[in-house]
């Protein structure tokens, strides 16, 4: 076989089995080894931002690398954004960057580049195939690099006579690194600090210890102990909703952040770095915490937060079982669109098992607090700030996970960046609901550029904040790729339409004035 | 003044007057700044590919750089593949990428990220600002950089602070590095290969040998000795059309490049390279020239050509003034669409002076021959292959010539790859009208799936090349970003659309079935 079919069999030996792709003349070798390969699922976006976002949320929902097929220097530019995204987001992704063959490389042809230079800006693990036999074992180390705890992006760049030359027998899966161990002195510095103390102690959450076990674990040792479950502002996943704990977050400004995090005294990080600000502002401070914040160290993202919160529960002599929260379900709104009532429409329908994907920035403000109450659901942020996230990583929850209710939160100017996306919804029938918020700006920029300092924008400033002339018509743009969709103008169209689209199988896209 | 300020009067000073922007938090000081700085456009781009490729095309039209205004890593990320084709046609382009404020930077904030990498890979010159007060000569050396001949990329990484802290003085213009002279030998060595050959010598062709005095000039020496223009396979810019030279294009396909190039015993490279495939294919050499052709070389793009082609016409007695070419303009075709008839309804309805676009792949194949005796026109190809390229250089283009329609050729893969542009050619009221061949699969890929030597295409490689299942519908998406548009199914309708299209401001989007 030759070097694109035996990398294909040995992704599949080491669990990955699903391809998000939009390949060209130097990908076909892979791209025809597909049909000798029943068990890889190859699903195509029409820009490269939609494949790498979608292996992003596919991860996010399956522990999982995916793996992308990206085509030379240029599709890998092109999906760079989002594994920016995946990179802060830290999940497994498997890139394939298509190259020239080797000996073409040196004739500089047109697509020609400097593909390292990409891929390290965005990988933590890359490597470039040498020769067709030594694919398979390339390939097995791609995905064990991806799988570092708690995942990685791992870019292989693999030239046309690497895929198309005879290649030896595919690559038995390599064993990832394990989790590393956390001291047992700092789980004894942590209990000693929880010990006896009922308030001014958060425990700082990040991914992985927001979801599954490491989370109700952490919850029952919140209840015991009386320290705050605190979250990162942005967070790759979440679980939330009636019967789980409500993790109060970071907020995003600045401001708001830094009077949460004056209420404690000692943060102990699981999971999570100290917080910053996303951006810096003039004569302001970029670290959040106030001088006198004491942070400790129980877990950092790479150990195993799960074993270590086990000791701290034991020395700590935390119960098994704990009281679950129980908040009421939001009532469906009525009436004229207003923040407040997004959230508490979203909130009111949200179907049991749904996945969030939140990229609404502004416009989403209500909604943390009205679908805490909501179905249980897990919820995935934009997690590296940089936008066109959300309806890629939909996508790729969507094919991980065909059985739940994908719930797709988008700004208008973040549904722009990768509107192609709702192409492979429709053309995969891929369960999501798209939500765009139209307020016909850059709102957080209009925000922002009051907090910078500057003085009021004038007319060519504000132009560039802003989205309207010409309005967006972002139901013709689905219609014109596939997926049906509507315009509210109320709360009660916007609870109809969101249940409706529950109601029924494949995508659909609602546009909200606001 | 503020390092924002100081940087865009410095840009304004040194001819720099147009600014293509997606900007971010970042970036407020310098969108602030906008207001006072009447003699800078700026232009909204939805997507930072969009920003990049209009400053190609903005560039390709007035020989002067634009600037970009891109927000951090991911904003330089989603508009390198346009900048990788900007690079390959070797015309200035300034990029200004915002970034953290420098103390910022060490926190690893979500949007950090490493612009150094990301801009090295398609920048001639990289920049990092850092204080305040050098901006100003920061960005006149960014200008003259970028005007190194023929035009380069060059970026320039502005942290926040270094705009919002006082700076000084706008800088003066730095005046651009010269063309470098042609040896004389190699102008003899030319004339001596010229001189009493009748036949087998041609003179390869590239950016910035085609277009104004270089060309003409190159069209007299052709008439006068015999030789033949031969022009890259992939332009920057040509001048075309009634009363100007027909330049033979090398190829595509290599099997075909190979067959043009095997008529000529010597190349004279006349701002070109030596020809190499596109791809590499298994067992098919890369270089299309047969063993035996000489190649010599007259000028490389960054000499100065036009005295070199003066010295040369000098030297061989061509005369001042030569018969101009005279090729019928085609009649308008009628009936059922084809490729051949496609070309016929463009050349027969093409407006004098008008700029084509062209990211047509397959389905323009028969555009070139039926427009050699169109209207006088320029004609701008995707030089670096990197798809994506046709809606964002319409729009540079457009700004650049307000007075000249703009016809942009776009092939339904490539056009979905930065069909965001729509949207700035509405708000910009821009004269481009785009024709959206849609034969609803990457036709490209399926000739180059055979060519690479693979197997029919199973099902899983079929569904990768193919554009269908849902079909895209181009009017709708250009209506909802505010463009009008129209489906024709005949030729007749089709020149139609055209002639409606030109006959009326602002833009138009027609798609064609084929």
């Amino acid at each position: 076989m030759n070097g694109a079919e035996s990398l294909l069999r040995t992704f599949v030996a080491s669990g990955v089995n699903t391809c998000f792709a939009n390949p060209g003349t130097s990908e076909m070798h892979f791209v025809a080894a597909l049909d000798r390969q029943a068990d890889m699922r190859c699903v195509l976006g029409l820009f490269e931002g939609v494949v790498t976002g979608a292996a992003d949320g596919y991860a996010r929902m399956t522990g999982m690398p995916a793996c992308t097929l990206l085509h030379l220097g240029p599709g890998l530019g092109n999906g760079i954004a989002n594994l920016h995204n995946a990179r802060r987001a830290q999940v497994p992704v498997v890139n394939v960057v298509g190259d020239h063959a080797i000996e073409h490389q040196a004739l500089d042809a047109p697509l020609h580049s400097d593909i390292q230079s990409l891929a390290s800006a965005v990988s933590s693990w890359v490597h470039h195939c040498k020769l067709a036999n030594q694919v398979p074992q390339d390939a097995a180390k791609a995905v064990q690099a991806a799988m570092a705890p708690p995942g990685q992006v791992a870019t292989l760049v693999l030239p046309a006579d690497c895929a198309w030359d005879e290649s030896s027998a595919p690559a038995s899966p390599l064993v990832p690194q394990a989790a590393s161990e956390v001291p047992s002195e700092r789980i004894e510095a942590a209990a000693n600090l929880l010990q006896g103390r009922k308030g001014g102690i958060a425990l700082l959450l990040s991914h992985p210890a927001t979801v599954g076990d490491a989370l109700k674990k952490l919850d029952r040792l919140a209840q015991y102990t009386g320290a705050t479950l605190l979250g990162d502002t942005f967070l790759t996943r979440i679980e939330r909703g009636q019967g789980r704990t409500e993790v109060t977050r970071i907020p995003y400004f600045a401001e708001a952040a830094m009077t949460e995090l004056g209420k404690y005294r000692h943060v102990i990080r699981v999971g999570a770095r100290e917080p910053v600000s996303f951006f810096a502002y003039p004569g302001r401070p970029s670290r959040l915490a106030p001088e006198g914040t004491s942070f400790h160290l129980l877990a950092e993202r790479h150990e195993d937060i799960d074993a270590a919160l086990d000791a701290l529960s034991e020395r700590l002599g935390v119960p098994r079982s704990m009281p679950s929260s129980e908040r009421a379900r939001p009532e469906a709104p009525q009436g004229e669109i207003s923040l407040e009532g997004l959230g508490l429409a979203i909130g009111a329908t949200l179907p049991a098992d749904a996945i969030v994907v939140n990229e609404g920035a502004t416009s989403v403000s209500g909604v943390p607090l009205s679908t805490a109450g909501a179905a249980p659901h897990d919820w995935l942020d934009l997690t590296g700030g940089a936008i066109g996230q959300g309806i890629p990583v939909a996508i790729g929850a969507a094919v991980a996970c065909p059985d739940r209710r994908v719930l797709s939160l988008n700004g208008d100017g973040s549904a722009m960046y990768t509107i192609q996306g709702l192409w492979t919804q429709a053309r995969e029938q891929l369960n999501v609901t798209s939500v765009v918020f139209s307020n016909r700006k850059y709102s957080i920029l209009q925000i922002e550029f009051m907090r910078t300092g500057t003085m009021n924008p004038g007319p060519k400033a504000m132009s560039m904040l802003d989205l309207s002339n010409p309005d967006l018509d972002f139901v013709a743009l689905a219609k014109g790729m596939g997926v049906p969709g509507t315009h509210v103008q109320s709360l009660d169209e916007l609870s109809a339409a969101l249940e409706l689209s529950y109601s029924q199988p494949g995508p659909y896209l609602i546009e909200v004035p606001c």
